[in-house]
């Protein structure tokens, strides 16, 4: 059956990808669009200064704009997926979840509670059986409906991680890690998002807070699930040193990463072994039967000037993420290049395969 | 006394540099240019593709291109500065150095040789003395003409060192370093350079040879002189591990390369001493009254978000290196970003300034 | 049936969007992919440097590639589309029609020849009964092989032409017309293409040939078939005067034309008229139901700042023209903006529609 | 003597502006630099997010920031530069006239007062007569000081305008012009600017309100002052007609505009006695010694593809207006592409132009 889907903050930049994702999505149906007062009352289209490269699909265009309030219209969806701004997710996700209503967020907010599920679908599924417990708890307490909280990680995050959890499963815990990124400005939305006069002719070496939003959730994915299911047990900070230096630069989607690292186990295993493993890799998701899982979760390119953000960004719709350049690390053990799209696996397309993992798990 | 200046591969992009940094220059004049034999015999102004953004020099213009030989007019040259394509710079290079003339070669051909100093002037000008060493032997030899080779850095090489230098001198050795590019198309020249498609709204992950450049040309630049002066001894490779992973960027002018280092001495420095070291770092070839010679050698920015290509490359005319971002790393000791202009410091700026230091050094 | 295609100059720019349009398309196989003898006999995946920003199709990769000779599996087929280079295709192409092999060709060699016909598959297919009655007079002679050749027309006329047509046809004739052209780099293909220090942080006011092909082949694609159908009338020179200046800007796919235009009879129509008329347009190879036809032949857009290359350029698959700010002018009688998609209605795509329209009349 | 100069809006990218060109100038020094609330009482360097290539002048860093109100350190001012924006022009500007503080403004809210100057240094200095007369009739009517409002005109007006003058000069009026323009990104500010997603591969046909300046300035600038010297004539809208179409591309300064015109008298010139017209222009204000004003006011450009923004657009220091293409015109008489440094003589270089001329003619 298909479930009925709300969008918070979907003016926004993240707010519009959802709309194009949720679009003819075989299992959502979007049936709640929630934005400013300013917005509020209009018709999407009237309000929505729509700057994607595909059209506005016409089933969005007249659905009227309410306010962002779990009553009416959202207190009626199945899921609903958050393209909030930092300044407002806090208070209205909390106001959801207490509604009871489930969210997926793309803002930063509450991604560093420990009982908030981070979540890369193609990497950490696994970390959903917090929400699992408390589905299950809340229909053992006769609870109909049940509120909670799923946070989708930073956009370079996503790409970063990607690689990591394979090579982890396969060869042992990753102990050193440098990560130099180079990121499109979609990231930063687009009201107004990054200034023209800074990235034409020109490179910004610093996105704030990303090199800590980098080094601090990839520890929490890569981490595990306590016990109880309760909580994510990060990796200890001595455990994996990460070291994240952030640029922007004139890329319109597609981040891409530089990085390097080294296992904690020795040998460490041969650059044939590492690619192997990176292209056997299926995710969950895909195995799950979700509808946007990719295929192909990591492209492993031998070409040498791959991957590149034009040319590679979209492959599998933008839900894989390509590693090139898989070569020895003089420093460390080796360094490769990673891109992956940070509008669609980096943030809104991540939220909808998480809400595709829900339904598949019957959690939605 | 001005000194007659030749330029080879004149009417190439690093060619055109050189003419417009010995135009109007105190130290020399141009007295001859070299270049293919479809050009030769031309006027300049109508064999050069002037691609520069400051006007071709009145001076140049209608100087009669000659072909690349070490007789006639460039017999009578007291330097002569090469902007040469590998291609053709390995013979004639070789030729005019055995005809008796003094090269400073941009092109990567002898690099490698352990008795040609390859000079950044800003950081090891004291390789020098391998020079001096064969002036001197010549003279007493009662040679009056002595003909040798001096080469350039790579680009992104000389960027990369001018930092490190400072540190060096003042912490000990640095034995792990990685570095990360972000390259202006500016370096790969524009017969055809780079392609737009290439470009725009894209990245390059890949410059043919150039991460071997790096990892190679620090070692040697960063070696010292043997005791005959003959030739360098590199920084063995166990003693210093070098990782470069190398871009190209959509930006017309000045490298970005973020990196990371680690001292192999303990305790290391404090962030404030690493800041204070590169400030107050004064390059010899200022000390010594060179032209062209950066008054501020290396400019610590304190901005998180500098320094910037379009920004900070011209600053002391493009021969001074700006480094921003110092901070303590996770995985290495420190992390910073550091921003040279490719064309200056990186290539043509820095084989005037290495005639400059010959001159004030009387060898030539 | 489906019919077999070839491609000649598969491995260029345009030969890869013929590749990437024949590929999965349901009137058509690819059998022959021509390329220079340094190509030929290689898989096409190891002969082409695929810069498209879709991947290369599966069914393509393997093909062998062929010298292009009208011998073989290029006799076998039953239209073959040229990519060629004009230095090439003056002589391949004749080669090819002699042989009896129809050829719809993207270099400019025979578009001046005015038994050529010069298509513009949405503007001015009824210029194609020159090829019926060719392919008539042939089979009544009892021929069963018949070779012509159809030209494609330069890409920014096919854009400007798009919304003269519909307007002559309601209107009457146009005297005047100017067009000033701001042109994506793909134009240029990419070997080398244009130099990204041409365009980054730049302007080209120049593209060899364009302003004259513009000003040229309006009057022959707006002319009309001759009684005897065997030859074009162009519109004479002095009936409508066109100015073109032509520009190359830092855009990928899409040419922005603003052009401003005069009818000849008095009073002129509305604003809201001529709006009507190019809303109302229906191109007829969509009549006809040819597969690649637009749905929408120009799409009228009422917002101001439109339309806009990265956001417009893929309307109905690149095969509709966009067409905004649509209002008086003051010099001449309207001006607005036209927007087309240069590789898809200003080349490759115009070509596969151009033989649906073939297909279509049973004229191969 | 040098004059006391202050600037209104001084943290902004005009006022920015005006800090670069007054700094090191021999005719002023900057005595008040007006901020909003926010900013005053900072020291400039503290208040200023500074954006230009050239590093902010050390003499401009300490000066203490006020806000812009005329008296304290702006009521001793000479003159007085505005790059307020128009929200806050209107009221501030008459509070300063009214305190008899001298004003060149960049801001548009004055510029159609027929009473105000609208100058253009390079073409309609004539036009300061009014300003003469009111000094002249103050001074005689005893008054110390007097205020006076001077509008510099859009930046697109400015280049436009610049060869219209000497061949309106030279071969009487012209009845019909138009104009495309491709205008750099400086000239919307940075405070956001033009967002990146909106230039970045991609052109936007449509600036607020340029096109109209454009077509209306015009004919105030090519106009006349009347017999008693208070206001200007403008050329009746019937005399000359002027369609603009203007886009905002990618490029960081320089307006490109590809205009064709129409002289009102038969014979039309030959494209050499245009030429020769062009070339030969000197400006008043450079014959007046004017510090800034260009020795070569037009540069006719012989190459088929200049000119070029990142090529030319510093011409004389950006006060010279560069001319290439000139060419006959099928539809009007010629064309050509017009490239003006928008943020010099376009902006702020012409107010500090239009202050020399002020200062030359006895009139602050």
């Amino acid at each position: 059956m298909v479930k009925k889907a709300g969008v918070l903050g979907a003016t926004g930049s993240v707010g519009q990808r959802f709309i194009l994702l949720l679009s003819n999505h075989p299992d959502f149906e979007i049936h709640a669009l929630g934005a400013s007062s300013r917005s509020a009352g209009k018709k999407y289209v009237d309000a929505a200064n729509w700057k994607q490269t595909e059209l506005l699909p016409e089933s969005a265009k007249n659905i009227k704009v309410v306010e962002c309030k779990p009553q009416g219209v959202f207190a009626e969806c199945d899921i609903v997926f958050s393209g909030l701004d930092a300044d407002y997710a806090g208070s209205i996700e909390k106001e959801f979840v207490e509604a009871g209503v489930p969210i997926i967020s793309n803002a930063k907010n509450y991604r560093r509670e420990l009982d908030v599920p981070l979540i890369v679908p193609i990497v950490n599924p696994e970390h959903l059986s917090i929400i699992e417990k408390k589905v299950t708890d809340a229909k053992a307490a006769g609870k109909s409906k049940i509120g909670y909280q799923i946070c989708i990680s930073n956009c370079s995050t996503a790409g970063l991680v990607a690689p990591l959890k394979p090579l982890v499963e396969a060869f042992g815990p990753i102990d050193a890690l440098t990560v130099t990124t180079l990121q499109a400005i979609s990231g930063a939305g687009f009201s107004p998002g990054v200034s023209s006069i800074d990235v034409l002719d020109n490179i910004i070496p610093y996105i704030g807070g990303e090199e800590d939003k980098l080094e601090w959730e990839t520890k929490k994915i890569l981490g595990n699930v306590n016990a109880t299911k309760t909580e994510i047990v990060n990796i200890p900070e001595d455990d994996l040193k990460v070291s994240a230096q952030c640029n922007r630069v004139a890329v319109s989607d597609g981040h891409t990463e530089c990085i390097s690292l080294r296992f904690a186990k020795r040998p460490a295993p041969s650059v044939e072994q590492v690619k192997q493993v990176l292209h056997n890799y299926v995710c969950d998701a895909f195995k799950e039967g979700c509808h946007s899982a990719p295929k192909q979760t990591i492209h492993v390119l031998e070409e040498q000037d791959r991957p590149q953000p034009r040319l590679d960004r979209n492959r599998d719709n933008g839900y894989g993420v390509s590693v090139g350049r898989i070569r020895q690390d003089p420093v460390l053990d080796f360094k490769m290049v990673v891109l992956s799209h940070n509008t669609i696996i980096g943030a809104a397309g991540s939220g909808v395969l998480i809400g595709e993992l829900l339904l598949a798990r019957n959690l939605i």
